[in-house]
């Protein structure tokens, strides 16, 4: 178990697009993740809040922690995301949790929230599981 | 009209979370828009295909041009993206189509193509409109 | 307050798709509702599971109670439904939970659970609110 | 081919919950499907448009035949929809078309229009394939 964990976190260190928009793994277990965003000025959009996509690559980024966790990978097959609130500064974190998980496809939700735990988004995601890792 | 278009690519040029990912516009249109991004390794996951994320910023960058197409400052309420396949190299377009424009709610769709025009990923977003830019 | 919750019951009890499919409303609060079905052969599609869209009448029906319950009228924009479970007999639950509360959208969860608390499928929803009912 | 065509109208013609809310097959090809509905009172919700719930299930039959139609049994996994206008009375015709066929996940967009061609809703849905049928 602990080994497919470590095997998982250097996966999950070789997301290249997730270190380059500074997101990193905070904590991982059985079917959770937990991961973080400084946000900076390159997370902004054109009016000055966090662009869509970088709320969505962290929420991304903690469903792939999460739904990997089993052993075996996980690939996504469909995500939806809602957005709450606008924010332009401070920390973003992403606490991913499982909603179900089958023989194939497994399911979970993403929440995602500022330093003062207000919601700022909220995502969902299916994945489809593959051989082991 | 032309004028507004104006205006509005001044603010997707300061979408710096595009910029910073290689997302740039190619054309805008009233309801439509087309953007496109160069794979490159930044963009790679845990296993060596472009990260989700990356796909949803193209898509959603694109969904932001003809959303706000209308000369009234559009905000993403929600949008959900089915994936189909696994790319690691080459250019991907993102190609945004109105579904339906109501008073103050919009719904896009953005089909993601690579270059020989295979369909990577299918993307539907929701825009909320506010006050004229 | 409770002279509008009796004003939302009574829109409720006029939902006749939800009557007619034997959907029935077992409480509600601000910003949550549980509704119920129990299953019957009319529920039931060509391969013997209870229909995709029963499950999400029941959810959308919990969902309405829920967004409904501030005092203004709300209409969906959009949902999303996962299914986790064929089920063909028993009762089965969907609650509703207020995932934020916005001036104008608001997004909810919704739960369908069987009489054993298995987890049937999820369902999340956004509604546009309108003027006072 | 024409064969397992049959095979599956009477799978559809067994979906006990079409039947119930009025919802038939109107024609049915590789990857696509036209089912239809027409408005009755039984479709309306408690403040007289057509419920979400039968509009989702108009669609998701449509769905149902077009994913199925490969030979294989298909379970629906995920779908989302966005709602566009209120409607109360006339027939509503719902068009799936696939937007991509994976070897075991295959993914459709439904269009709800009214007999003017307005749109009244649009439908995204990823299906699981099983065995043969």
């Amino acid at each position: 178990m602990e080994h497919r964990i470590k095997k998982l976190e250097q996966i999950l260190k070789n997301d290249r697009f997730a270190v380059y928009n500074d997101i990193r793994l905070v904590s991982i277990g059985i079917g959770e993740a937990i991961a973080e965003m400084p946000v900076s000025e390159k997370h902004l959009n054109g009016v000055n809040v966090v662009q869509g996509g970088a709320l969505f690559t962290l929420a991304d980024f903690a469903f792939a922690a999460a739904s990997n966790s089993h052993g075996r990978i996980a690939v996504a097959s469909n995500a939806s995301i809602s957005f709450f609130k606008g924010i332009s500064a401070g920390k973003l974190t992403a606490i991913a949790r499982e909603l179900n998980s089958g023989k194939t496809l497994s399911h979970y939700s993403v929440d995602i929230i500022d330093e003062n735990e207000n919601k700022i988004a909220y995502f969902t995601g299916t994945a489809f599981r593959k051989g082991e890792y």
